[in-house]
């Protein structure tokens, strides 16, 4: 048996992928969509006090292409209080005009395949805030689910953890020659969701996730061991981005 | 030809995910509702005093994410009490304002890889008691189907009874590593549903669900013998959770 | 090129598995619905009758699980007689209660295999009988359809008349030793349907199909080459059970 | 590199499948019933008119079991005409009674791994005859899509064109052995559709089809080489049969 | 760790496919109709403004088979810009007559595999000019997306550059033998959507679509690691055309 890479976890996460159905949209009257609007514009504040009060973080995105129209990146410190969020959504008249398409569960996630020995790494002010983080504000977000492929000799979960480690020095390696251009979340879903994890970018120039991801998938971490499913790619919305995407 | 494993089945098991109709339960008036919970909590109360009695369990939760708003599990003597459970279920308004979303039949199982020889198993309590369990009231809920591989060099079922006991002991040791803190039901599902075996865990603290099967992954009976359908991961319901999930 | 096995056909086989919409069942009106049954009954009755003129034979089951409600295997002399019925079915107003979730188009086959040299099967009553079966009213039927694979080393296509007929032999054996348990029958849909074979077995103790499947699947035959596509397992339904899986 | 075969192309095709809303036409009046199938037979004479002036050809079918209602198989000239013929028929009332299931676009294809050295194929009025051939009357049609494995060792387009050759070959023995009983139409999708070939068989007896396909699976060409879609079956239908398909 | 190839990327693209409710559009009064016209002929003329201010392009086709009834596929400096364009269809009773069946986010790419060393490509007009194209007004479009594979020996990032290089080579040369018959606009996709390129072609004669992609197929670099997704052709659209196919 190999031995399995020690994880430390932060928040929960749930990744919400909604789109609107326009033709109800449209055809409401006004005052309709002004109580939606409304009801969408205070779960904003309200998420943005959890996040000043460092109980939590959301991001939220318009989504590029058919796949979704927008999407919610909730951290949250329970599953409960991920599922009060959704319920409570679900509840809204805004919610009426929308329809669920995607969503992900996982939690915030460091591996320690580089962990420097004998330190506890939940003492380490950094760690507690890359477990817990306040999602970026950045102009786009990408995001996608991932695997360790186990496939004839390409079996991840059959190498020994020098073999693992020396992969993701490298793998790590590219992710920090990325570093002011793309910011990295990785989300671990193993038992939690459909896939092993979840890694979701930010950056201002989209352009930088193809540049990251294309020259990761030559590193042999990700040519024979990774196994993608699908991309989400996102532009940002707040309060007011959000009302202009919505105004008819 | 390789020698089957023995298995003793105990309670057929239906696991049934549904998701609510939020607009449809929304604009309903109160007393369409009320009466609607009243069905809900009928059939929650019925359920109770089926698993006093001992004739069977149900364990209710709701689910994180889109996948779906809720789940029952049900254990029950036969493939038609299941069905009668079903069958009543949907000819109520409540059901009306729910959709199914995915469901697994299959029957409590253990394979006696570890059996010790000459003993009698359907004569120890221990094992009836494992065989017809009342599903724990643990906070958190993790359901996924799997199969033993048969792709090539991976093929468990080419395998001798010895190499395949002795990986079963490994992953076993690992299962009773997380004992107090993950409760696993096992289900045989071959000819039943799409997949060979269901797992259903239980936990108070559900974080202990991604490390013990994180941790198994790395398991030879895992890393190359194991294929996984979705998961399913939920919070603990009961009657009076559930009216307030639906509190409008 | 190997050469390929010998087969004999016997009935035409339709899978019908419909659900029923529940909401609008229960929301029809006491006459429509009586008119609805009565329209079933009737067919229920025509379907007797064919199969006590032994031209033919039905089997009605009820679904467990959410993937159907109920089904129909139906076997008649051509195709053109199951595109009778459906089509006879779908005008009904019952029909439109219901919904089609999946069907099966196949034959009635048996493999040579274990054939006796220089006899001409057809002047043999017993395999007429099995060509054109009345089907079994056990209480539960287990449907899935399966290809051999073609996959690398694991190619039964690839393989010599001997090797598959010595495989195919003990695979024989493992099906007999349930006789009197569990009743079997094959048909081919090469050209048919998405499935090389469907396989429908007939149980009064649900347990036994797994216990077969189960079995049969260390073998070589199934271990190295079947795939196998979704498993339906029901209840017995007649004419009585189904006005009461439908009564409201 | 590998040497591609020479092709010669003919008409294009659009398999059409679709099905009944029998719930809409069962309540819809007998005005609008009546008025739906005069512009269903209007296209059949249309397409036969088409069909007598060698313009193209036109089949039609009923299908068996639930993945459609009845296909229509057009050739024709160009893409434009295909594209022509769909709009026409989307425009119907007939058509709001009917919805898409699944279509497919291609071109009749002759390949020359047989062809004579030197001669030039399209001054040939046999081949001509069968690029642009008048679709068969036949009692039953199959369709299936299909590949040419790249995978692993089985990968088709690494092999010489003398390899290849030689199994086209025995493949074709197989298909003129059943020559009177099964016509054979190979259309080419490369770059049209999701599959590389189209196979649209013709029989009076549908036996045939499975005898011809399963003797091809022990053909290397097929047992290595091939993967298949979905297979659809059915039944001929003329403006006779098809007024009786619909009479309520 | 093999070496990346360096990229450049010009607009992002949007393939943006949609069908038409017919049933709804056919109902619709004359007025309804008409407005809905009014607005698509409004966007037709806004995207033609901005192809001729060199701000984007857009190509619009009609698709043939089932697939869809209609793409655009839009060429655009920003994700944002894209975006908009989405939203803006979106709110247009025009939108509400269609549904979406289908997208792929893009952005128009050049490897530079057979670049020129030592020169810098951005100063290069006709590479700009291949960034930033102008979509051809050709009969004929075909899209489809595709991977390089990962799977066991045929694993395209585990190459050397100067494998990739060689293979590359060759099959850019099957390319140029089509110049004058087949345009062709590579979209990376890797980080924006499901594979990791997408192939547009465009041609005045259909068949040529499937003379150069059947050709390719027996190149190394597709024969062993090309993985195609869904293929869509389609026929040219413009103001005019499009009317055409809505004129009830």
């Amino acid at each position: 048996m190999s031995e399995a890479a020690q994880t430390l976890e932060g928040w929960y996460a749930l990744h919400d992928f909604r789109s609107i159905d326009w033709t109800a949209w449209r055809l409401a009257d006004e005052s309709e969509r002004s109580r939606a609007l409304d009801e969408l514009q205070s779960f904003l504040q309200q998420w943005s006090t959890v996040e000043e009060n460092k109980e939590g973080s959301t991001a939220v995105y318009s989504i590029v292409g058919q796949k979704a129209d927008f999407m919610f990146m909730h951290l949250r410190e329970t599953l409960e209080d991920l599922n009060a969020i959704e319920t409570a959504f679900n509840k809204t008249s805004f919610a009426s005009f929308t329809y669920p398409v995607h969503s992900y569960v996982s939690i915030v996630e460091l591996s320690n395949y580089m962990a420097a020995p004998g330190s506890d790494p939940m003492q380490n002010p950094d760690i507690i805030a890359r477990l817990k983080p306040t999602l970026p504000k950045a102009s786009h977000i990408c995001f996608y689910p991932m695997n360790k492929r186990r496939d004839g000799q390409d079996n991840w979960y059959m190498l020994s953890m020098d073999e693992r480690k020396t992969m993701m020095r490298s793998h790590g390696m590219i992710g920090r020659s990325y570093a002011g251009k793309v910011k990295q979340i990785i989300t671990g879903s193993v038992g939690f969701d459909n896939w092993e994890w979840g890694v979701t970018l930010f950056a201002d120039d989209a352009l930088q996730f193809k540049k990251l991801i294309y020259e990761m998938r030559f590193d042999e971490v990700s040519a024979r061991f990774a196994d993608f499913g699908d991309f989400y790619i996102g532009n940002f919305l707040n309060g007011e981005k959000f009302a202009e995407l919505l105004a008819i």
